[in-house]
This record gives structure tokens, C-alpha cells and sequence, in this order.
């Protein structure tokens, strides 16, 4: 689905923002006015700097994402933005049921209002929430939080079983709350971090944070699709968000979390330095896809339907059996994820290279029934599993979203 | 001067790189080609996946700022891109002149390459440098680096003077070589990085590396200030490049150096959380201009020139004497540095709420006269000094670009 189409999208203009400010940005250097023309999507300037702006470029930092909703925005969210922090938090040991309402009712608050382009509400640098930029902010319980509210949780609301691959460290993992804050800009979601980790503050404190990118909006078209840093096309078989296969694989429609979903976030570390000795066929077969355009090895094009029995004139199949889309294919269509992941590129110290890899994020309805039969198969057999190691991972429960005057998580705390 | 504007800007398209990589490309769902009718800038797609592409979303992935020339890009190239990468690196024992020769011809190779979207000699992911963004590379020395070609280095080429606000960390301080690599996207942005280390590795490992952002391109009209992490307006009152006076103020005219300058990179700490205590009339006092358009506090425009003797009715400056604009302003036309800072913001742990502040970068013809003055001011006395804490500082030699054929550095190691 391209940007914009969505009935969740909107924009907003210099007006609004003037008068949320006050109209203390009139003249600000940096403000335009967006025009309502969506179908030309000009930017036009106004006020005394308009010279300093290219007329003919297309603004997008005004595009906005609708905040309450059936679900919480920043899983269907299409296409994913390109910059995101993901904060996991550790619940203070007095922070009970009652204090858990009010800091979703202040967050929820909080993240309507950034989400909308405008600050939040003890907001210290307002200057900073004028460019929502499709932020999209999503909260995730971990089994603790749950535990404190009394409510029945998920069976599989819990650490994923231990895998021969991973390599956990605990720096990176798990955690009672998760907080979701993408956008396309990345100072929009530094601030918008902030101002949510204020709310949080006297109920908990930073376990990790993982900070994640995709290509920025703009620079190609705009696909759901990313180039991962193995230079791979990432996000191919994936259930395509407004369809009814994406609801059914990904929301759940149980008790408390109906509307919700579950999100795994798994912090994956790619050794880029191996992967560039192996060459481009070896590549190629280790996932069973083309580098260039992301088709499947027995196809051209990227959206291509693989055929599994395929042989070669040897009588190999053209797509390894061991190639990690053959291993992440299951007969059985229950065993199904959608994935949402970011890249991250640390900074590499002495003889490193490199510290990149993935912030692996699978949302679906049942981990148990869907990802981990997956995870399961991979962790058997997976060529990929040479270059790849789990060293991070969490599972959290996504509440369903909620509508205006209500609250994110209401429906396991109100 | 606003994008695309400048001579030494220029835009790709498909066919271009469907030849770069021997058409291998052709058919991608991320690959579209960019019409060159400048003026309406509007983006059509190719190929079978034209459907997947917004049409009237404008492209800008392949846009290039020239890499040969008198002067290397990335400093007057404007505005600033919205990601860099700055990595520092300290040179192997055994480089010596002949190896620092091979490894900027390495080097240069491959930053030209780059920066048109062109893969790197030996890219590993050739499909990753497909999208140049804007994407510059800019080589610095430092004074070891020099030292090893036995060349006369400028007597500024040391560590800045120590001053009374400095909390250096080594680790974030010094350095022989500096890569400062910047564009539009965070994906280009990793991968020159990572393409360049792998020609470095025999001659130098990492010292440090600094990412920084600033708005994304397009959240805004272009404009050459950004808001910093404190919500100000940051780089109003610079050298514009394209203008005598930039020249005058930032090109060195000494020796191996001419036609380059000198970089100053300071870390400074942000304290955000003692900055959010300070009300808003305080912020601004402490600065000497408004937060909401970064108009100096005797006007209203950001570009209004200040008036540093208007008084209040009760006889005191409106600009206070030890703000930070008054300290940072000196008599002297001499002392003066062309600013093109980024905004960090790292992960915060426990108690935090941000690790954040600027990667503070100044270029100037002459760090002694021009720069040091200025700090030893601010050192001295400056109000934000009680919110900001330098804990890394380096300077380089900037040397001049060079024309094809050559390498940077050449006047120095020819
Ligand atoms: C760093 C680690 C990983 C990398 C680099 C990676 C890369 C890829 C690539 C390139 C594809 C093919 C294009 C596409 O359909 O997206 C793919 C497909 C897929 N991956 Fe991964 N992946 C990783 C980890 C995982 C994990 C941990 C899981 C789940 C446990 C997973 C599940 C899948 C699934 C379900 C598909 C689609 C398979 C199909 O065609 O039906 N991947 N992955
Ligand atoms: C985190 C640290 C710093 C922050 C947040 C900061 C912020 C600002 C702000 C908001 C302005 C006013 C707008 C503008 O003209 O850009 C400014 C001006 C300026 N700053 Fe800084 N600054 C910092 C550090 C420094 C340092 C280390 C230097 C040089 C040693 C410096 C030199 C200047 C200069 C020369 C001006 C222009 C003064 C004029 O109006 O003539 N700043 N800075």
C-alpha cells in the first residue's frame, strides 16, 4: 500500500501548529505550510523566509498517523518509517496496579498528542513535536507488568524457550514495558523518547534501548521492502497490512488483548566480515533469493512465488533445502509471522569493522502457535545461521488501541 | 542556499545504474529512475512494480554532490545532510608514508565511487550503494598522520589548549585519520562507512566513532539551521557557503592546506534533564535568543541582527552580557568559524532519561586565531556552560580535494 493512502494518515499544516504554538513559530525558518492537494503534494512556503525553501520540494514532515484506533498504530503502520527506538523498562518494585493506570493514562495522553505534531503536555521543548513525521508510538507489556495487574495473561507471554543458536545477553533482553517510537525523522523520535521516558520515570526505569533504520523516506520509492545490512531485500513474504490474511495472522482476539497482538523483538547480530568472504552464489543460496531484486531463485521478479521442488539439471533443488526461506516456509499456514525489522549499525571497535545487525521485531497473534515453530525449525537448520547470532530477545504482549478519552491497556487496567 | 542549487549537486537515474550493475538491478521494487526535468521533480517509476511506488512522491535517493574539486565536499556542501558518521582512527605502527600514499588513493577510489552511486572496487553489497543521498565523504589528519610524511604541519595541528569546562573522555578524543561520512540516509550512510574501514583495516584501526542527525530531508523546507536536543535554533549566525566571506572565513591559503581547513570536533554533553528545571525565560537568557524562532531577544526574526546595547527600562542589556551569543560574538572579524554541528543522542541507562548533546563540528582556516579565542570566551564565561560539558575534542587537517586522477592527500604525500 503507498504512503498516504491510508485512511490512518493526515497532515497537518502551518496553521494548526501556530496556534498550538501560540503562533509563536510564525516566521520560524524551518515551518511551511503544506498545501491540501494531496494528489500534487507541492510544498508551498509562506511567511518572510520563503526564499530559503526549494519550492518544488515535497515536505512530508507534517504526515501524520491516527493515534487512537482500533489497534495501536506502528504494527499495520505501511511503510515502516525509518527511524525507530525501541525502550524496554523494568517496572519500580512499587509500582502497582493503580500506578500502572496512571502512567498508561499520562503516556497515552502524551502519545496522542506527539503523534499529532504537538507537544506533550509538560512538554520542555515544544519546537521540537512540529514535525510528526508519521511518529507512531506503541506499547508492549512484558509478563511482570500483567502479573501486577491480576489479569490472566497469554500462556506464551513469557521469555522464549532457550535455542542452540542464541547467544542472549541480558543487556538485551526482556524487560516489563515496551515503548515503540518510530517516525520518518530521527530528532522527532529522540524527542518523543524523551517525553515518554518523563511519564515513565517514577513508575520505571531504561533496561535496554535499540535504535533502528531503514532507508530514509524519500530516497526511492516508497516499498515495504528494505535493504537489509547483508545488502539483502528484506520483508518479501510478509502478510500485507489491510488485508484480511494480515488480520488473521496478526491480531489477536482473546479476552483482554483482542484488537492486540503479541511482538517478539529479537536483537540479531549479522557478522558482516564472514559474510564478505563467502561469494555471491554462496549468498544467494544461503537464502534462497537473488541479491539483486530479492526474486527467488527459481523466479525474476521479487514478488516471484518460489517453487520448492525445482531441481537442477544434477538434480539438486534450485532452492537449497537448508536456505532460509525454504526453513522459514511451514506446511502449516498457522505458521505465520509478520515482520517489521529495523537495521542497526553500532560503532565497531578496534580490528571490528563492523557491529550491525538486526532489531528482529515478528508481530502475530500466538507466539507459541506461530513463531516459535518457526524459530524452532531455524534454529535446526538454517545456512543463514552462520553469519547470524541471537543476542538479544523479548516478547511482549501489544495491547489493542483505544478511542479518544480512553487509554492504551484499559482493557487489562481500567 | 536552498538544495539542488548549488553547481556541484547532480541527480542519477535507473538507466545509470542499471549499467553500474550490469543491469542486475532492473526489476527491483526499490530501484525507480528520476525524471530530469529539475523543476517539477516528479518521480516516475519503472518497470514492473510501478504500482508499489506513490507516483507524485518526489525521489531524492539519487541525488549526488560532486566529489572531485578544489576543496573536498561535505564542508560548504548544504545544507547539512541529515545523518554523518565521524570516525577517528589511529594509524598501525608500520604505516608510513608509502602505506598512507596507498591507502588515500584506497580511499579516494572509493569516496568518488560512493558518493555517485557507485559501488566500491571490492563491494561486498553492491546493491546497498545504489543510493547516494547526498552522500559525502571528507578526509581529515591528524598530527601523527602528518608527522609520518615528515611535512611542515600547521602549528594549530595539537590538541586545543585545556579548558576549565573540559570532561574529555580519551575515548571520544584525538585520532590520526578522520572519515566524516554524511547524506540523507542512514543505510548509505553505514554502508561508505563500512566500505571505507575495509580499506583502512591494514593501515589503521578504530578510535571512535560519532553518528549524529539532524532533521530528516524533507521534514522540512531546507533550511542551514537545525534544532539542537535543547530545542534551539543552532547555526543561525554562519558563514554562508557559496559567499567571499565563507571562503575568507574557512579556506586555508598555507602550504600542502590550500584550498583545505581545519576541523574541530568537540563531543559536548547536553544535560537535558537540569535544562527542563530552567524555565523558559531562563533558557532564553541564557542563550540571548527565543526558543520559539531563534530571533535574537531584541527582534524578531532569526536573522535579525542582535543589538547588544539595547537596555531594559531598569538599565540592564536585553541580551545578557554572559549569554551565549554575546560570549561567542568577538570584536575581532578575524575570530570567527563556520559551524556544521549533528545532534547525538545515545542510549539512556537506569535513572536517565538521555544521553544527548552535539557532535560539535567547526571548520576554520586557522584553529589558533580563530577558534581557540573564541572557546577560551566561552570558557571563561558562558551561561549554557552550567547545561553543557565537552567530553571529547580532536582537531584535524582538512586537506583540499582533488581532481580525477589524483587523491586527497596528494599535496601532502605525492
Ligand atoms: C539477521 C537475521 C535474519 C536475516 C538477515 C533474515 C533475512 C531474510 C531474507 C533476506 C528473507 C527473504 C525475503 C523475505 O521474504 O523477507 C527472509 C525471509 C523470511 N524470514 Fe528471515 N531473516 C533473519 C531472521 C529471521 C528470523 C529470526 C525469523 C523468524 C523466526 C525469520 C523469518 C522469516 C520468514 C518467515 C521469511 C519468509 C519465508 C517465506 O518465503 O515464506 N527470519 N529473511
Ligand atoms: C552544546 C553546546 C552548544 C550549544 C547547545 C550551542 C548553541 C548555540 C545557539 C542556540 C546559538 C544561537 C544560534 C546560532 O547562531 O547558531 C549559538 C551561537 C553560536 N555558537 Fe554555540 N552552542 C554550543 C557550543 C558552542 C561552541 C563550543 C562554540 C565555539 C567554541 C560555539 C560558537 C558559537 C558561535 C560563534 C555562535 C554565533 C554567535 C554570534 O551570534 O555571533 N558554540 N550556539
Amino acid at each position: 500500500m503507498a504512503r498516504g493512502q491510508t485512511p490512518e494518515t493526515g497532515r497537518i499544516g502551518l496553521s494548526r501548529r501556530q496556534v498550538l504554538l501560540g503562533g509563536a513559530v510564525a516566521g520560524a525558518g524551518a515551518v511551511v505550510a503544506v498545501g491540501a492537494d494531496a494528489l500534487t503534494r507541492r510544498a508551498t512556503t509562506s511567511g518572510p523566509t520563503a526564499t530559503r525553501a526549494e519550492p518544488h520540494e515535497v515536505l512530508h514532515g507534517g504526515d501524520t498517523v491516527a493515534f487512537y484506533g482500533e489497534h495501536q498504530a506502528g504494527i499495520a503502520t505501511t511503510p515502516p518509517q525509518s527511524c525507530a527506538t525501541l525502550v524496554a523498562l523494568d517496572l519500580r518494585p512499587e509500582t502497582d496496579r493503580d500506578a500502572l493506570r496512571r502512567m498508561m493514562r499520562l503516556l497515552t495522553d502524551d502519545a496522542a498528542r506527539l503523534t499529532q505534531g504537538r507537544s506533550a503536555l509538560a512538554d520542555s521543548e515544544p519546537e521540537l513535536a512540529v514535525v510528526p513525521a508519521r511518529l507512531t508510538v506503541t506499547f508492549g507489556f512484558g509478563p511482570e507488568l500483567v502479573r501486577r495487574t491480576a489479569a490472566v495473561a497469554p500462556p506464551w507471554l513469557r521469555p522464549l524457550p532457550a535455542f542452540g543458536i542464541d547467544r542472549l545477553d541480558d543487556a538485551w533482553s526482556d524487560g516489563d514495558l515496551l515503548l515503540q517510537v518510530a517516525a520518518d525523522d530521527a530528532l522527532t523520535v529522540a524527542h518523543a523518547v524523551r517525553m515518554l521516558l518523563k511519564d515513565t520515570r517514577r513508575f520505571a526505569t531504561v533496561r535496554w534501548t535499540q535504535a533502528g533504520f531503514r532507508r530514509a523516506r524519500g530516497s526511492e520509492a516508497s516499498t515495504t521492502t528494505m535493504r537489509n545490512l547483508f545488502g539483502q531485500v528484506d520483508g518479501t513474504v510478509n502478510p500485507e497490512p489491510g488485508t484480511a490474511d494480515f488480520d488473521e495472522v496478526v491480531w489477536s482476539r482473546d479476552g483482554w488483548l483482542a484488537g492486540g497482538t503479541s511482538m517478539v523483538v529479537r536483537r540479531i547480530a549479522m557478522n558482516l566480515d564472514t559474510w564478505d568472504k563467502l561469494d555471491r552464489d554462496g549468498r544467494e543460496q544461503s537464502v534462497g533469493r537473488l541479491l539483486a531484486n530479492g526474486a527467488p531463485l527459481t523466479g525474476t521478479q521479487e514478488h516471484d512465488e518460489p517453487d520448492f521442488e525445482a531441481t537442477t539439471p544434477l538434480g539438486f533443488p534450485v532452492i537449497p533445502e537448508f536456505s532460509h526461506v525454504r526453513r522459514a516456509r511451514s506446511d502449516d499456514p498457522r505458521e505465520r509471522i509478520f515482520r517489521r525489522s529495523y537495521n542497526y549499525d553500532d560503532a565497531p571497535r578496534g580490528e571490528e569493522i563492523s557491529a550491525s545487525g538486526l532489531v528482529f521485531i515478528a508481530c502475530q497473534a500466538d507466539v507459541d502457535a506461530q513463531y516459535v515453530p518457526l524459530q524452532r525449525r531455524l534454529d535446526e537448520l538454517d545456512l543463514l545461521n552462520e553469519w547470524t547470532t541471537p543476542i538479544g530477545s523479548a516478547v511482549f504482549a501489544i495491547p489493542p488501541g483505544c478511542a479518544e478519552g480512553g487509554f492504551v491497556g484499559e482493557t487489562l487496567l481500567a
